[in-house]
């Protein structure tokens, strides 16, 4: 094998109750990647599409996460990346960790590979820290495990992919403005009380039993923030009516996909989340705010091997 | 039916990493409750042994949870109650839940069940109030549902039984010293950083995903407690050192038992359990202090009737 292409998908993080520690790996939506083996050493950008972003492998977090594989790993050749960019950046919808996670999962692939995909995260993170400065792993855990991860301890490398219920199926909207990583950090308080710790605790605790149950009502009223999600919606436009339209629409649970600014809804079967797109474009249509809308199920596999060659 | 003698256990709640919400049913170590009916209405404590507590039914907590059910119940009868002190009051492992779910379990049967065991649970919660002054759920869920339990929003009885993963044991030794649950909430912190939020948050989710999987090193290493355990075993005796002697003595977890003085130690196997037990001893055999010393299973069950007539 000497060039592959893969499907690097998006991904919702936090899902409301799981604040820097869940995530969730989305289909149909997602960077693909080509990485060809070359006689020469070293990792060389070749293509960006869909995307004006820097080729410059120590800025580029495709580049920046292959060169942390490269690092720790011995060969006899090196790799020319192609990036066709499907996710915007700045969307919270992963763009960064679609990048990184491919090209690691890529080079890996052609390798043989010596890693397997969850060793592959901790060299996504570095890719995650080029972009948003602290090596967060929701995203890139959801991208190379699929289904739905838990993040236990990410600088320990303490991760692992919880179960994924059947006909479980997102809607995430994503208004046309950015929000920056580290603005949307900024937002968040510093303190919570005690009793807020412990009702986000009952809540990721009681999604969790709800997931290893197929225990839609008791996933749904756990999805829900009371600490992030007052604070950072304010950054996103008409987030109160989408979360509302939501909800009346069907949906178990509706809230900030990542840092924002996109929305997510979660919902079960494929003609639920149908309507609720349909809702969510209503309310964006009242305004000049521009969007993009998908629907995926949830990809249990996570990132995926188009062509090799 | 007219006359009921139950087992009703005693119970370890928090368990580290879930303050308030998670509780566990132990076995062997509980009160037992003999309740008959009688023509004449009302609740009558006619016999308590093994303590010195108030036969008033709106002191003790079994005539307080009895009220609280027959509030809502129409009955023609009346109920004596004999209760038999298993469990010290003050000693951290849900004393006055075993009395109180104890009673309206027992008052329950002899109705001919017209509630489930989780219905029970928000009367028995009243003579948790009456006994730490909040309508704390999660002793008594444990001792209504068996096994490990979750409380999800105790106040709107959102509470519900975990799965129990097989050859659990607990280790609980009580030091003969009392706190106050109003002492042990007092010394408590009002606020936590949103780190140790987050932190605490990952410890629940990954305990919950390591009962649901059997994974033992999972909830291992999910049973801590960086916010509340530092605080509270300031109060109590030699509490590192018990710790420290259960952890290299093969406890997955060792931690305060509810508000305290019990300190609990979960292993794999009676053997281990065992260990721990001795090895627990010879911490405070080298001191003035006096203790009981508890092993027992999960009880998956909760409380257990002994006899009917």
């Amino acid at each position: 094998m000497n060039e592959i292409r893969v499907f690097s998908p998006a991904t919702v993080a936090n899902l409301s109750c799981g604040f820097d520690i869940l995530g969730a790996c989305l289909d149909k939506v997602g960077d693909e990647l080509v990485v060809r083996k070359t006689k020469k050493k070293g990792i060389v950008i070749t293509k960006i599409t869909g995307q004006e972003l820097s080729k410059d492998i120590t800025v580029n977090v495709a580049g920046v996460s292959a060169l942390a594989l490269l690092r720790e790993t011995e060969v006899d050749c090196g790799f020319e990346i192609e990036i066709h960019k499907g996710v915007k950046p700045g969307s919270g919808i992963g763009s960064s960790a679609a990048s990184s996670a491919g090209s690691v999962f890529a080079i890996n692939q052609l390798l043989g590979k010596p890693y397997s995909n969850k060793e592959l995260i901790k060299f996504a993170m570095e890719g995650e820290k080029a972009a948003c400065g602290s090596l967060i792993a929701d995203n890139v855990a959801a991208a190379l495990l699929g289904g739905f991860t838990f993040v236990k301890d990410g600088l320990n490398h303490d991760y692992f992919k919880l179960c994924t219920p059947p006909e479980l199926f997102f809607t995430v909207i994503h208004p046309q403005i950015e929000i920056k990583t580290s603005d949307s950090r900024a937002i968040l308080v510093k303190e919570v009380s005690l009793e807020k710790m412990t009702e986000q605790s009952a809540n990721i605790g009681a999604f969790i039993a709800g997931l290893y149950t197929d225990n839609y009502e008791l996933i749904a009223r756990s999805m829900v923030d009371s600490v992030i999600e007052p604070l950072r919606s304010t950054l996103i436009p008409k987030f109160n009516d989408i979360k509302e339209i939501s909800l009346s629409n069907g949906a178990l649970a509706c809230g900030i996909s990542g840092s924002g600014p996109s929305i997510f809804a979660l919902s079960k079967g494929f003609s639920t989340a149908n309507d609720i797109a349909l809702a969510m474009k209503k309310v964006y249509s009242k305004t000049d705010l521009e969007y993009d809308i998908h629907i995926s199920p949830i990809n249990d596999e996570g990132i995926k091997i188009i062509k090799v060659k």
